[in-house]
């Protein structure tokens, strides 16, 4: 046995399955770009179950994995990277400006959706005789930012005795997560911005502001956690304040690096979880329990798909209709083909679900609860089902019901299903614009859905940056500011003049 | 408890700590970079001994660590970054026009400082009676790509009983491990570069040809690993043909984004291990051994630091004298100041070594015995006393040695401490000439040691320059080629025409 490879043989033999069956995904990815049905979720996905497959054949249906991760590894080393790139590539005139919509639908929208999936699939579970599950778990198949924070603010009540004390207590913890989480992440992305403005990093390594902004980016992360609040919401915000201020006070290719290797770190995280859900989806213990009662195993995965359906409806229409009523205009109004594209994008629950599914039912071995692997194997199979069928419904439906030039939405949509969807939807017309991804389209954005920003806040938008232009890039750099020496993508001439 | 943060709390605390530690280190790192003593790793060592002491305190002397870390995290995470920039950065032109010398000096070179220090260190420590050690235990204090190929090379054999036929038996094992991880990283470098250029990634997506170039680099340490070879060799000759095809073939952004990803990357894990070491440095159980006979302790660190200073140097003076007889003019010849800097540069064990050390001595708790821990406090010993002094004195030293502009070759020298130097020390005049680190000087390169790499293999190089052009660079592209599209930093524009 060799010395330098201390590993034992075997999770070598897997590292490199992995890493192979990773380049697979994206050259697979690469060459269906064109395909109409078809996007990188989907095949990973796929080459997931097919790999799963093999593997349970060679090993005689013992195994289905090549690496069993703790669920430590979602939440500690693959969500940070989606989120905070989810955040960073936010198109922040268009989020500020329409600031209002988004917290209408991300806040109150992902309430109410939280809201009917948890007690609909309390009341239906609990006559379905599916085992014992504590009151969080039923709460464990949504996803969004903003459901994290609801998740972590219900742990501690009991809400099977709700009453108004009760229910304000949580409505206030609620909100004391949502903006602690949000006002540490600001607070990062601004130390961020100021310790490089100040500094100059970019006089001696262009290398020291890339770690610094990564490093600072994943320790308000982690603050987060320490600290209890919502970890995701926080790095999300962290993400938009860095590329408001810190992205600007850096060099020229400290730009360009910052902006692609995040968007290409947030990627690779997405291919890894779904090329691990696919292959952990037939791992078989947590089948075994459920084999015995195939037809309640199909009939939770319904019921929960069918919520989630409803949930999203429940929102979508009665919120456009209400942010209808503020426009005047009917140019502005949300049209019903825009609002029914709106609730078939969140459909897709992604990486987030899953990860949140597995962090609450996988716990210690705790598959073996009859209940817990009711859960987790109903929510691989909305996530597998949401993901592949309705994902591959998504470029036809679009082009259906919107006319053209939509391929640049469809795209976003399928391509993204694991980024906060409450949060980042309504912006999807505007977010990732530069991305390459979508650069291939080079279309006019459309401007059917650019409508559904326009909201009656635009004094917000006013106001705010006339306080940004005064007192905050001052201090805090930004777009315009100029450091001493202006950087170049090679970084080779000007540095004298320092 | 906080359900979403389901590593136990203080995990978590750990990782901010240790991540505040790694800003910490990276922003007293720029301010000390004026500094005529200081470097980047001497600051994460004596912040990682001083967060030790303190940890070590508040524990009431139990522990010195925040994390502990398997040895693996090392060998398959920290170090394939490292030694891939390594290969990413150099000047490939300078790198094959005197591959004659740089073979010389790494190879012949280490083989004969791999055979004084492990035969020196065998005869001083059976004297000392410091406990059973394995013959392969005396060599792991040496670092280079090339001993870690020896030290492969060498567990299969009993070196105790040498006779001629085990002796060209190891120098034919040492010889196929050379030339098998050579050639898997250049086959795994032409792969990307067939791929990306025949698939042309950047049409659709910059994100994609920046993972695939991750992705098979590592992919190619790993396979390394898997077959029983030399990764660290492997990666850094994938890095050197990356960088000579397949960097040309991606689009603009990606180019610069590759070139900063790595380099951050790479002095990431660099000031991670430093830090680390720093701390460990103190751990309490290796050196209770040790305790109860300080001056053996004081010996062993000594022994082995003169060892490396005279194994070093019974091959950098040789080896230049056999190379000034090889050339003609004077102005050619290897000065005896260069010698003393070729030498003195080499004395700084880094990071590899440290990470050799590990993987030796602390194996499934080895630091009981007795043996290992005097080793690997040895070990630690060395790297502190090398890095800290050494480093220090470095600058001075190249000041007085070398005429100005000089710089350039002390930043080098002191901020590298753990690339594999017998391979990289001859290029050091050219090496990293691109990088924002050196850009600041800006000075012309200095032609006393760019001498040392004048060679007589111009028509080895003039042959593969040839080559290169006739067959190479039509299927693999390389410099000039010309993708479909030109991307440019934004990728935006252009699209239209695919």
């Amino acid at each position: 046995m060799d010395i330098i490879s201390t590993s034992d043989h075997s999770s070598i033999v897997a590292i490199n399955l992995f890493v192979a069956l990773l380049c697979a995904c994206i050259v697979i990815g690469h060459l269906l770009e064109e395909n109409r049905w078809m996007n990188e979720s989907i095949t990973a996905l796929i080459i997931g179950v097919g790999t799963g497959i093999v593997i349970l054949l060679i090993s005689g249906g013992k195994n289905s994995h090549l690496l069993v991760f703790s669920e430590d590894l979602f939440f500690i080393y693959l969500l940070p990277p989606i989120i905070f790139n989810a955040g960073f590539q936010v198109k922040k005139k268009q989020f500020f400006r329409n600031f209002m919509t988004i917290t209408l639908f991300g806040v109150i929208g992902t309430l109410i959706s939280f809201a009917i999936i948890s007690f609909g699939a309390m009341n239906f579970f609990k006559k379905m005789n599916i085992g014992t599950l504590e009151i969080a778990d039923y709460l464990g198949v949504v996803n969004d930012a903003t459901s994290v924070v609801l998740f972590n603010a219900i742990q501690s009540f009991d809400i099977s005795h709700i009453n108004p004390s009760i229910f304000f207590q949580f409505i206030g913890s609620f909100l004391y997560l949502f903006f602690a989480s949000t006002v540490l992440g600001v607070i990062a992305g601004l130390l961020s911005a100021y310790l490089i403005k100040k500094l100059y990093f970019g006089r001696h390594s262009t290398d020291r502001e890339v770690a610094v902004m990564m490093l600072m980016a994943y320790l308000s992360y982690m603050l987060s956690e320490l600290f209890y609040l919502s970890a995701i919401l926080t790095v999300f915000f962290c993400g938009i304040v860095m590329s408001h201020y810190t992205w600007h006070n850096v060099t020229e290719s400290s730009r360009i690096t910052t902006k692609h290797a995040f968007a290409t770190l947030s990627f690779g995280c997405e291919i890894f979880i779904f090329l691990y859900v696919g292959m952990d989806a037939l791992d078989i213990e947590k089948w075994r329990f459920v084999s015995d009662s195939p037809g309640t195993s199909v009939r939770v995965s319904s019921i929960l798909l069918g919520l989630i359906m409803v949930g999203r409806a429940a929102f979508v229409f009665p919120l456009s209709f209400i942010s209808n009523l503020t426009r005047k205009s009917p140019y502005e109004k949300i049209g019903i083909k825009q609002q029914v594209t709106v609730w078939w994008a969140g459909l897709m629950r992604g990486a987030v679900s899953m990860a949140l599914a597995y962090n609450q039912f996988t716990r210690a071995g705790h598959t073996q609860l009859r209940g817990n692997a009711f859960m987790i194997t109903s929510t691989i199979t909305v996530v597998l089902f949401s993901t592949v069928v309705f994902g591959l419904m998504t470029k036809p439906l679009i082009r259906l019901l919107l006319p053209s030039p939509k391929p640049l939405l469809s795209r976003s949509l399928s391509s993204e299903p694991s980024s906060p969807k409450s949060l980042t939807l309504p912006l999807l017309s505007n977010g990732n614009g530069s991305e390459v991804d979508l650069g291939n389209y080079n279309v006019p954005r459309p401007t059917s859905l650019r409508m559904l920003l326009a909201t009656p806040t635009h004094n917000v938008h006013y106001y705010w940056r006339k306080f940004d232009d005064a007192f905050m890039r001052p201090v805090f750099g930004g777009r315009g500011f100029v450091p001493f020496v202006a950087g170049s993508p090679t970084e080779q001439s000007g540095h004298q003049l320092q």
